[in-house]
């Protein structure tokens, strides 16, 4: 048992991100009955779908689980009376203050955890009463701080200002970097990249098998004038960096962004024209083929403790 | 004894980076001297320069030190012909390929390590016959891959290719974060901001008290278009920024650059108008002073320890 086990009343300190039109509650049951913490991602969900996506991983899974919800979600109020109409424990929010929904989330009994890119606002979200904090670094797909601290930095950053429960997320797909994270400080991992290309994830195919061969340098992160995103590279990518090379501004940015383009890469899988979301650990996953949710955390499991045993028997050569 | 104290013969597996206008004989010798690996920067330095530094060097410290030698320099020859006779055993070279000198210096008895940031040239390296490999992810300061890879990515994707010696660098300024990226794989550290702002580097104080007074987000990665360079925030840079956000092309930014502007920044302690290049792991020093080479190390080596002792006494979370 550590901080994040037993606040979650989970086997293993393993966290899925709620990514947009990734995961549904095929994906975050699927976790959940593996051990881990399934997240239902409700940013590319209207109101109703999410309803149903809750009663559906309620049936499938009697493990614990929860929903990722963005605070700037246009229908914020109904998905949040949605969460407490269906009995769901757990809220990971993101993107927007943690003091604005905490409180009345409290009151109903519902844990919540705040998504956060640096120490300045892991101390707002400890002010805000949050009950774990997530650390996602630069190394995370789609949207990211503009600090552009990678986990490596932001995990002891954060660390050294609140005992909170600390889950780190942005470059985290094997066993050994959990460890890595775990020397850092951290309790547990947030992990999206690698559950967004497994089977139970309601990416496209293409979209996963596109992402299952990526190489180092594919995924950048760009629309820094508008919110900073780690886009993979495609026809799409390549005229948004045309245009910011040319120096296009925040209008400019967004009619070339408009409407659906999350959807048509990675749910309708039109990997030309769509935005495709990923993280920078997919190049480290280069060549390997669309696994189950349980491949993926039995090879996180074994990984974790090969690394732990490399490193116990390391020679002392700090002595 | 562990891959890189027994190559370099050293105690502890930390190498200290050779950068520009910090490293010279006398931050050299300290690191040495206190049992890492010191290595003079060569970069800032004009031949005759180097030649006192390393003269210097061999009379203040007994212990094994080497030149770092980025491969753009313009005066190549000159440079390598001094390494050799000046007894240099160790050469680090960098930002080149390492096809060109390593056979050379390895026929003088001279041991050759690159700089890398992408698993593609540390294969590259591997072919070309050198001794150990620096992975160095995007936290660096200064010059950077054009790939973004952070240190959490590139250590697994560099050790994924080589069973060479390998050396991550990027973000490390703790020993908790030596013992991360030994749980990822590598086998030792070069630690550049650290040492960058020790008493012993002959960067200006100015320069030092600033840069341990930065917060996160404060260095960031801009010149993409010339060549990628992680910049701490002032006024030269808010008006690098300016000219990017208008588009501004090549020959623009080299104006802009011009010459001379490193040593303005970090030797003569022009804050305002000179190129001031500092790792993203300065904001986990904010707030402390000037410290010896000796404080460092010994910080370094007991964080180390803490945190070993930290991750053996972890409950098996993940049994």
């Amino acid at each position: 048992m550590n901080k994040i086990t037993s606040l979650f009343n989970i086997r293993y300190p393993i966290i899925q991100g709620g990514m947009v039109w990734c995961s549904g509650w095929r994906l975050a049951s699927a976790v959940s009955n593996a051990g881990g913490l399934g997240l239902i991602g409700s940013g590319s969900m209207h109101p109703e779908t999410l309803s149903e996506h809750i009663r559906k991983c309620k049936a499938a899974t009697d493990k614990p689980f929860g929903v990722n919800i963005p605070l700037m979600y246009p229908q914020i109020d109904d998905i949040m009376q949605i969460v407490v109409d269906e009995g769901v424990r757990i809220v990971f929010t993101s993107a927007g203050s943690p003091r604005k929904w905490t409180g009345w989330l409290h009151e109903r009994g519902i844990m919540v955890v705040h998504v956060v890119s640096s120490s300045l606002f892991a101390k707002k979200c400890e002010e805000a009463g949050v009950d774990a904090i997530v650390a996602e670094g630069f190394e995370a797909g789609g949207h990211n701080g503009r600090e552009e601290t990678t986990t490596l930095c932001l995990v002891p950053a954060v660390r050294a200002i609140t005992d909170l429960p600390l889950i780190s997320a942005g470059g985290i797909a094997s066993g050994a970097a959990i460890l890595a994270v775990q020397s850092l400080g951290a309790d547990g991992v947030q992990i999206g990249t690698r559950f967004a290309l497994t089977q139970e994830s309601s990416a496209h195919e293409s979209f996963k098998e596109y992402c299952l061969n990526l190489q180092e340098g594919d995924t950048q992160l760009l629309l820094k004038k508008l919110s900073p995103t780690r886009l993979v590279r495609n026809a799409f990518r390549s005229a948004v960096e045309a245009a910011e090379a040319n120096g296009a501004g925040v209008e400019e940015l967004k009619v070339l962004l408009s409407k659906g383009r999350a959807k048509q890469g990675i749910f309708l899988g039109d990997l030309d024209e769509g935005e495709l979301e990923i993280g920078q650990a997919s190049a480290l996953l280069c060549g390997k083929r669309i696994q189950t949710v349980s491949e993926v955390m039995e090879e996180l499991i074994g990984g974790y403790n090969e690394a732990l045993v490399g490193l116990k028997n390391i020679p002392s050569s700090f002595s």
